[in-house]
């Protein structure tokens, strides 16, 4: 097993960073590896914001619900949705691309662009010893952070990257087991999966009661069940629409 | 610089592989990588689909605009935002997670989640000598890939990912200035990101030049007005209703 590969399974999401600030060089080094990902027909449909004013940072924490990490880190990004560039550019070009983006397959394209380009950076700042942990908990109010980030139409904040020096060493959360997520052809039938859940609610289990000295015992299934009960950010598709994206 | 920043600098997708297939211990290796991954709130809501039957992988030719190299490679993967799991695990603990299914806040966890373990796979896969191509045209028709693969409700196919020992070497195509994609706590202003675009219509223009003889000049800003004029995949709202997901 290579190094790259070995980083890559080593990731843990790091929530406690030491006092430091990334240079200069290392932000530009962590841009370009998130340029070089793949982009969805070349459109390089995202934005990434790198958020430095400490003020900018201390709200952005209010909206991620109070967690610190949001501003104690060695730098914070935002990585959006971006469609403002296709408008100028459409603009210069005497064209319009206002129908492309406002159907759902440009909300789709947008966040697999931001996703594959956040990856990159990521693995490119744990490669160089960094902790680095996503904030989804933006989109909590992405219309705050899309004001406090002064976004034009087209851009919508999607989630946060906090990077840093790590100041823990939090344990791995064990995966689903490879054939719950792996599939063969075909999709594996729903009586296979239940015993894949099934254990993998007896070992999420386990893991969380050697954490939490027996304190929780719910694992992964129960655990969704209850978290995913009551659906979360309802506002989002009407500030999509209100951004004129995936409009449809 | 390190290896693994080396990699991903390096990246360009590969359409062209030797005749070569995947061992199990390598398909493997690149799913413990995908599965490493960040994932939103623990929900792992995305599901890999291995395309290993020959047939299957001509079909979906076929729905690749005939893209050969969507059958031609040593592994082909299909990566799906899924909640299909999910449902199930609820049905285990006498939940219901279908309202959160049917968010648009779902939509984004499950194409990022996907976006995330597919970048994780892909840099797996060049870090060991492999080339690699995303299939966004996997969406062309979304519903018969999903038939192909039998896919149930809460499950949508998003991309492929083809991956095989390079059988060619392309240039890199140049990526947007670094600051028309990376702002400092603000989106920088329209006057600037113009000055932008059009130095970048420049150089993308003598790229394609100097790469096709001069049968192509037109660079990126001209590329994308005339690529995005017309709206693509515009079923794809009404398709995602149909599996339940995204209906808000």
């Amino acid at each position: 097993m290579n190094e790259t590969i070995q980083h890559l399974l080593n990731h843990r999401s790091i929530r406690k960073f030491k006092q430091h600030q990334l240079d200069e060089e290392t932000i530009e080094t962590l841009i370009k590896a998130a340029q070089a990902a793949s982009t969805s027909s070349y459109q390089q449909a995202y934005a990434i914001i790198g958020v430095e004013d400490e003020g900018l940072k201390r709200q952005l924490v209010d909206v991620a619900s109070g967690q610190r990490y949001v501003a104690e880190n060695s730098y914070f990004f935002v990585f959006c949705m971006d469609y403002h560039k296709h408008t100028l550019a459409a603009e210069l070009a005497g064209g319009d691309v206002s129908r492309t983006i406002e159907t759902t397959e440009a909300l789709v394209v947008g966040a697999v662009d931001a996703g594959l380009a956040a990856q990159n950076l990521v693995v490119a700042a744990e490669s160089l010893g960094y902790g680095t942990v996503y904030i989804g908990s933006l989109r909590n109010d992405a219309r705050r952070v899309s004001e406090l980030l002064q976004l034009p139409d087209h851009v919508v904040p999607l989630f946060g990257v906090a990077v840093g020096l790590p100041d823990q060493q939090p344990g791995k959360k064990p995966r689903l087991p490879m054939d719950a997520v792996f599939h063969r052809n075909t999709y594996t039938d729903d009586d296979t999966m239940r015993e894949l859940l099934t254990g993998y609610e007896e070992s999420t289990s386990s893991y969380y009661g050697e954490r939490t000295g027996g304190q929780r015992t719910e694992g992964w299934v129960k655990q969704m069940a209850a978290s995913m009960h009551e659906p979360k950010r309802t506002y989002l598709r009407e500030f999509l629409k209100e951004k004129q994206i995936a409009k449809d």
